[in-house]
């Protein structure tokens, strides 16, 4: 039996764990792995081909996705669906794996709906805002990359009486500012989900100054689209000099968390295990609670993440 | 009231931001919090002071315990459990909280047969070897100060023919070794847990040789006292110029990571809040399956850590 | 015989391990220490007092500056100055070592104009723009924190077809852009000391691209104020999504390399050494080659830093 | 014209950057770069091929050697040695590159008395013992690696009351473990240049010790094979519990420095410019005083490096 592997959507560390996974389990259960390179793209234009051990040696550690990724405009329109429906097909390849976010699996959603497909996916991206799992694949490292951003920052933000502002990832959700903001001690965090009281943060901050704080911290979420105008904000108001970071893409970047390798390993294995016993199946792995699970796809496409009202909470202590 | 909080036993990254929560928590209560220096030593030396919010200002990212630590050998003895129970009640502390491992937790479990004691045990240590929880606070850290090294290792091990052998902490427990040899993908691992076939062992390293494998790493808790005599197998059997690599108390130190300091602010707040509701209570926090939870005291002393069974099984993948 | 060490300006890192050599060397001669802190407003404001062994220990890893820094305005009226140097005589300091760049020595160098002044100025900046001095203390962090980021860039930058704009510091010397793209393998470099070949840069990529290149590194200092203005041209010029990422003070932070440790050391132990020997002494320590020397401050505030014409050149191999 | 490229001996941080340049560069100036795999031994057999641009893409980050190395036995033997060379002319390589250490540049030298050679050898080792040139490539990341573990253990170091012992790589030459010793502030520092003066150190760490120190670090070079008695001398004499830590192979991995990469391409751009416009010349790339230059092999191989006395009185201050 052949199964495939394609990432899909912005790339998360995690990838190159979950791709080796994938290779090294499908020879163990005697079957053929396949790799689709540059994403649905990809899928449409056949670059398909088997994979071998040896293209998987030694990556576990890379960030990034050595099959590469892609968003795809053309698989908006039925005839491309119809043509990478095709080349899985003529390769044979019986079950398909992918690496990505909600996006993607809405427009596999619709290939499934279209063609039968035996699908599994994988969450996998560093927003951590898909629907029915507590986590993604890349979230851990994310998660770490901005925290020792944030080393830095504090480091030189005690020499001198300065306001910061940083912007992390995140653009429906402010999963990464939230945790971020929790676990520096940061004094303000703008997120999607809640709006930024501007006359609580200012008597909050105005307090704290009178007893000694001199330095600010703030996390923006780049969805809030308001890292310049908190700046300003933070000069006119609070009267602090205030710089500017942008993390960008670092945060895509770096080896991968010991947290997401072993998602990804655990995550790949189930979703093989599932297409090796099922037909026309498409579903999404989750991990709740510490345990691992398949939701429909439908449901996970269909819902809204919402982030975690408990998290909210500790932010509320910042205020 | 007054609450305090001491460490005791070896240290492990997270108990800054462990300690920098409870002072924050407590005030915020409207309590008093006290700290407790230099472990249980200094509890029977008197080291007792009030906690100010400026003692625990940007600590969140250090290794290490402001409060320092100690592995007391005078507490063997009731007079010395006397003595620190009544430094307790001369300062009018009504709770303690104590960062520490099983060895800490047995103490304070014979402190509070022969006295009234207000406690919560914080899971504390590395090793990961406490009975009830699925993890503790420094144990996420250590496992990516391991991962980096591996990273490093691996960089230079592709460039020479050689193995490598890398003994990192455990001494009853073989956690770290385990979860470090799957997510790096070592082709070693011994644990305390499990005994090192050598036969099934070189049977598998020599058909990996024979189809390319070019350098060998292996992972070996320090428990099992056997990196020396690893390497020496290897170079005998395998015939590979063999190096060792003993991280010692790398492991312990870094800026904790996020999961780390989450634990820990979640850990202590629960502590907390059970400490303020509850009389001669004693209770260690766990969490299981992603849930916080508290355990008596005497069950997680009186039971033994198992490793889980399924990581022993992705462990065998690689024999 | 007293000596007072003082930060001023933005901070490096590499502060921490000259304050802690300056502590422990002038000690080591039979002198006394003394710490101005938050820099000339400090100074201004009397905020001198003695030094302690104490005080510096365990802070050689740490960035920014214990004693803290600042810009001071107050500093440009003679009524201040005068009130500054009034400070020192109070304490009966007769040497002053100064961590700072350009701006800070002109400040002393108006200072000594004044006023009999023993003073060593040690440069401090991590722009790298002081005249005479090959580099400054806080240069070479700088340098390896933007080549961890970058390299973090490049895992990802290989997944998926994009362009990066990195912008790094710099305000009026491009050392820092030029040297992270000739060791990061850059494709463009944007700095203050050369203008940006829009056709020949274009040329260059479309030719790369053709010959099969799938995303683009460009560095920007941020003096050159075209971050934003780049990213929009390699939209629509390469036609690549582009994003951006501003490193900010992240640059400023983390442990200092052993190289800014050895060059904090050298220049402080040379500096007191001078201060010691010497009256009215208005010196500036530099590196040359690998030679310790020292320049008179006029000297050294009145030439402007010109960055490596060698350097440049390799630049344009990029293009 | 032809130019080759090899790595001989242990592996060191830079030597990808290197060959990346060397492949670009030669390329650069119209002739044809090639690679010979496997170090000597892979002379010996004949493992050389052309370079393309894309192999080099993507690693300057890469610790390691894509083009590996070796040490080869039978290199020692004239036959074989007649072998390497033939295998030179069967592919009308002129020039060669040799990234290596000293007893590689032996091995040259050697083939250079029998044969017409036209080569330059780059310093290429952690060590930095090779005699005329102030470092070598691999040494500062090497150094910052060797930082950033001693970072890890003093925050933990000054937890609990314990001595570290950190052995370092260095078999002859004591230069890493000297100047680890010095940047990090340890109290102890064996190297293989200097003897350990037990009761001069008992000494000073006995007053240390009455003054409040609670913890000692010391550094010992691997070749002084001292580690494990230092530490029981520390436990027996001082009374402090003793960790180990043998860093090992770690510090020959990571990602290169921006000053090794500078100096890999500075090294390599000379080299390659140097065989473009000789004959039969054995030279040895230098950095002395921040100046580069060359000097005959001959001279190189027969003079020992001697540690800078300098160096040594820096660590005399630990004493």
């Amino acid at each position: 039996m052949s199964l495939a592997i394609i990432c899909s959507g912005g790339d998360a560390p995690g990838m190159n764990p979950a791709i080796k996974k994938f290779v090294d389990y499908v020879y163990e259960k005697g079957e053929t792995p396949y790799f689709v390179f540059n994403g649905l793209d990809g899928l449409i234009d056949g670059q398909i081909s088997p994979a071998k051990h040896k293209d998987v040696a030694g990556i576990v550690h890379r960030g990034g996705a050595i099959i590469r990724s892609s968003r795809s405009k053309r698989f908006y329109e039925y005839e491309y669906r119809k043509k990478a429906y095709e080349n899985l097909r003529k390769h044979d390849i019986s079950g398909l794996v992918m690496l990505g976010g909600d996006g993607s699996f809405r427009a596999m959603d619709r290939l499934s709906s279209e063609f039968e497909l035996n699908f599994v996916g994988i969450p996998t991206t560093i927003d951590n805002d898909i629907y029915g799992t507590d986590t993604c694949i890349g979230v851990d490292t994310a998660l770490n990359v901005i925290r020792d951003a944030l080393d830095k920052i504090r480091d030189t933000a005690s020499t001198f009486s300065r306001a910061f502002v940083v912007e992390v990832m995140g653009r429906e959700c402010g999963y990464l500012a939230a945790v971020s903001a929790i676990t520096s001690g940061a004094e303000i965090c703008l997120i999607p989900e809640a709006e930024f009281n501007k006359s609580v943060a200012l008597k909050h901050l105005k307090k704290e100054i009178a007893e000694g704080r001199n330095y600010i911290l703030s996390i923006v979420s780049e969805g809030t689209k308001m890292t310049a105008e908190l700046a300003r904000w933070l000069e006119k108001e609070i009267g602090m000099e205030t710089r500017i970071t942008v993390l960008g893409h670092i945060q895509r970047g770096g080896s991968p968390t010991v947290n997401d390798r072993m998602l990804a390993f655990e995550f790949t294995v189930r979703a093989v295990d599932h297409l090796l016993g099922s037909k026309n199946s498409n579903k999404v792995m989750v991990i709740e609670h510490g345990r691992y699970g398949m939701r429909e796809i439908e449901e996970v496409v269909e819902r809204k993440y919402r982030i975690d009202p408990e998290l909210l909470g500790m932010l509320n202590l910042l205020d």
